[in-house]
């Protein structure tokens, strides 16, 4: 049986790291900063890229698959991005083994080294845009809408289960237009995608934005992101989508012939999100004894198990449940039975708490007699007896209720710790002692952003989208600022 | 328009490159040997994904993540794997890049230099088995059985695109048991599962077999395989599945208590299928026109082209033609409209014949007083006129018609092209001047395999698992044997 977890106020990054390893989310793997990512853990994020891949491919795209190298000599070909972005990457120097002279194994063959270098790719603007030059010539071949589903490496030196590790896997969309308003149109759309899945399907209430310079993608014009608030009160990016201009299209020369017979560069966005998703459905809604899943995600979304003793009624209750199973598999609700006799109910009861099931059905002797069954919901840890007559309608209901609740829950929990400030000093009190977003008045400069970042490590989260015009003064240097911005500490 | 392809008789590995790339399903990168998987190209090896991932499920597997780095000790651990496992790999040395000094781009940071290399899996056997050391204690913990979906590469000098690059995609099973018996049910079952996706899905009959001594996997103690007949006369290794014994858990520690309380080592499988089987698709169906596509395949299975003059006479027959594609589509059909005006119809048709779509259906103004279509039919090129009305039905039938007509011509070509030999002379003969598979009496050594192979070129694809035992005589040797092998020479 699994052990107690750490409480979240005892030590938030312990219950953490304790609930992804013990719920069978992920691993630590024998690579420093690689993650094994478990079979209950990844039949999540396969349900994430079922619904993000359904949403991309009725918003017209296709996905495509690139190389996972990219030359090194690539990445200096677009100056904003190979200025920008972080150059710890995995580099492939060599491209041969051989059996070493004492018999102790394998060693790097010192003659197949390779003549330029080769990167892991850390993002694929660059080899899709050396791709894209040979399929545009005309405005016939726009808009390209692809995307791909893939591994990144990027060699974080502090990793994290999910939030960072130098090896993750992401999805990464990569279009091409004809003109700037169409590219601008795309980002903005990919972006409402992403918030409709956070707050559908994973139940994370985001606040859309854009960027401020400082916090913008290397190689962008504008990025847009989704920002959602985790139980300690630090903001993680859940998504973002670019609006790259022609930046990539110069670095590469991507051109194309207009209808009027001009040459002109080719207009791009690029936009992604990866299993960071499954960081933040983890901290969003679990609690102290666990995961708990929103119904939308969960690999299955009732667990009946059986309460006996002796084979005889075992065997009379698996009878029972599989009956009830099967309804409620004609009611499109997934769900598992349990009969292992090798565990006791009170080890599964506990298995499945911590797993995030969100409905669990226990069925004993008496509730054979009787025709009823106990339903207890993860989210809200209450029992109920229940008839076994109508029991399907009645799950799949609660199975919409809990999903609704989980939003409701998490949108409270962030207004509550959503705090407009005016001043410097009350700013700094509400980051230090509270936490949470800060909504405040700032100048609009990089300076004051990085002053402010230095002496309290939070960040602007965002510019949001839908903020109000207010006029005020910069928290910092008193500067008049027209709208208020959105800061916190980050993952 | 696309050019004419070279034809199969002209050059059969010409036809093949420029198929591959007019029809949209991949092309080479900016990096040596690594391919672009195109859209079209993509949304048919996702239909494959779909259906082995489906397959996989349902018989009890599930899937999970592993690094996409392995340390170079690993390799080191299991004897066998070490020396038979190709040493052709990707090795990465260094984590981070910098600006150069002369402003030129980024270098190489040499001070940022691995301690112990890190190999870009090839295959990930050593890494998952390190993992199931952690997974394993009990019989109550086994069986495993998981499945990865992943990229691998393997540092190929001489690369065709799908059938030979230095990155690929593929999905690799590995899984766990307490008995010899299970592992070796297993590695059967996936073995029927490959062979049954091969034939009822891609329309490719396969002959399922074991690998002699000499082409088994580094490891293995049996190699399973399916193993298919090309246009060429040559033959394709379409997907493996092996038995490794107790190999990898002996060389990884992976030990087990039995229900009894004794410490045994695991039994283990591995087995998997690749981007290859795009190759054997397109050279199974395919003619000199282009790609010819199995309906359950195709990422469209009927296209719509509409013939008019003006802009009038297409808004009329677009209206019939959306009509029609709902019709179809609510039959289950999955179907494209081209409406483009910046095409004319010869240049569709020509575009949907090399891009394989099983049925085209051309609507004219005529045919819309007439209340017809032509339907044209991609693997036999025949056209005929139908009427409107009961079309949806008549398609669905001509679908399922199409895709066991591949299968039957597929077929009934390999029977054509399998010889039964008794001489050395008449062995030569048929892999020098006619191709195809051979059947063979061998004496069953690794010598005579290697001496054939290196006078003819061809291999012992393998030894079929319906053979029937016939006495007989070594082609080289004269020593006796007791069934026929299946001889050929290979992609």
């Amino acid at each position: 049986m699994a052990k107690k977890l750490t409480s979240r106020t005892e030590d938030y990054s312990k219950w953490y790291n304790e609930l992804v390893v013990n719920a069978d989310l992920a691993e630590a793997s024998g690579v420093r900063g690689c993650m094994v990512i478990k079979p209950y853990g990844y039949a999540i994020w396969e349900k994430m890229q079922a619904e993000l891949d359904r949403k991309f491919k009725e918003t017209g795209h296709e996905n495509a698959y690139f190389p996972l190298f990219i030359p090194k000599s690539y990445f200096s070909k677009e100056a904003s991005h190979v200025d920008g972005f972080a150059k710890e990457c995995a580099v492939v120097t060599h491209y041969r083994l051989k059996n070493a002279e004492d018999g102790s194994g394998v060693v790097v063959d010192e003659n197949a080294k390779l003549e330029e270098e080769l990167i892991v790719r850390p993002t694929s603007e660059t080899i899709i845009w050396d791709t894209y030059r040979k399929w545009v010539q005309s405005y016939r071949d726009l808009p390209i809408l692809v995307n791909q589903w893939a591994n990144v490496v990027r060699w974080e030196m502090r990793t994290r289960l999910f939030l960072r590790t130098a090896e993750f896997l992401w999805q990464e969309g990569h279009t091409a237009h004809a003109t700037k308003m169409e590219a601008i149109a795309e980002a903005e759309q990919m972006l409402d995608v992403y918030a409709d899945f956070a707050e559908d399907f994973m139940a994370v209430p985001v606040v859309k934005g854009v960027k401020s310079a400082n916090e913008r993608f290397a190689g962008a014009l504008e990025t847009y992101c989704i920002e959602a608030l985790m139980q300690d009160g630090k903001a993680l990016q859940a998504g973002t989508s670019h609006f790259l201009g022609q930046n990539f299209a110069k670095a590469f020369d991507v051109k194309f012939a207009t209808k009027e017979g001009k040459q002109e560069h080719v207009w791009a966005t690029s936009w992604g999100v990866s299993t960071r998703l499954m960081g933040a459905l983890v901290m969003t809604h679990s609690d102290d004894n666990g995961l708990v899943l929103p119904p939308n995600l969960a690999p299955y979304q009732v667990v009946i198990v059986p309460i006996y003793r002796g084979e005889d009624q075992l065997e009379e209750i698996s009878l029972k449940a599989k009956e009830i199973k099967k309804e409620l598999q004609k009611a499109g609700v997934t769900v598992k039975f349990d009969g292992r006799d090798t565990h006791k109910p009170g080890w599964k009861f506990n298995e499945y708490e911590l797993k995030g099931v969100p409905l669990r059905i226990a069925i004993g002797p008496r509730d054979l007699e009787n025709g009823t069954v106990e339903l207890a919901r993860r989210d809200t840890l209450t029992k109920e007896l229940m008839l076994m007559e109508g029991l399907a309608t009645y799950v799949s209901n609660k199975l919409e209720e809990i999903q609704q609740n989980l939003f409701d829950k998490a949108t409270k929990y962030r207004s509550e710790n959503t705090h407009q400030v005016n001043t410097w000093d009350e700013f700094v009190d509400v980051i230090e002692n509270k936490g949470g977003f800060v909504e405040a008045h700032w100048d609009g400069t990089s300076e004051t952003e990085e002053e402010i970042k230095n002496r309290t490590k939070a960040t602007i989260r965002c510019i949001p989208l839908n903020a109000k015009s207010e006029e005020g003064a910069c928290i910092l240097t008193g500067a008049p600022s027209k709208q208020r911005v959105l800061f916190a500490k980050a993952y």
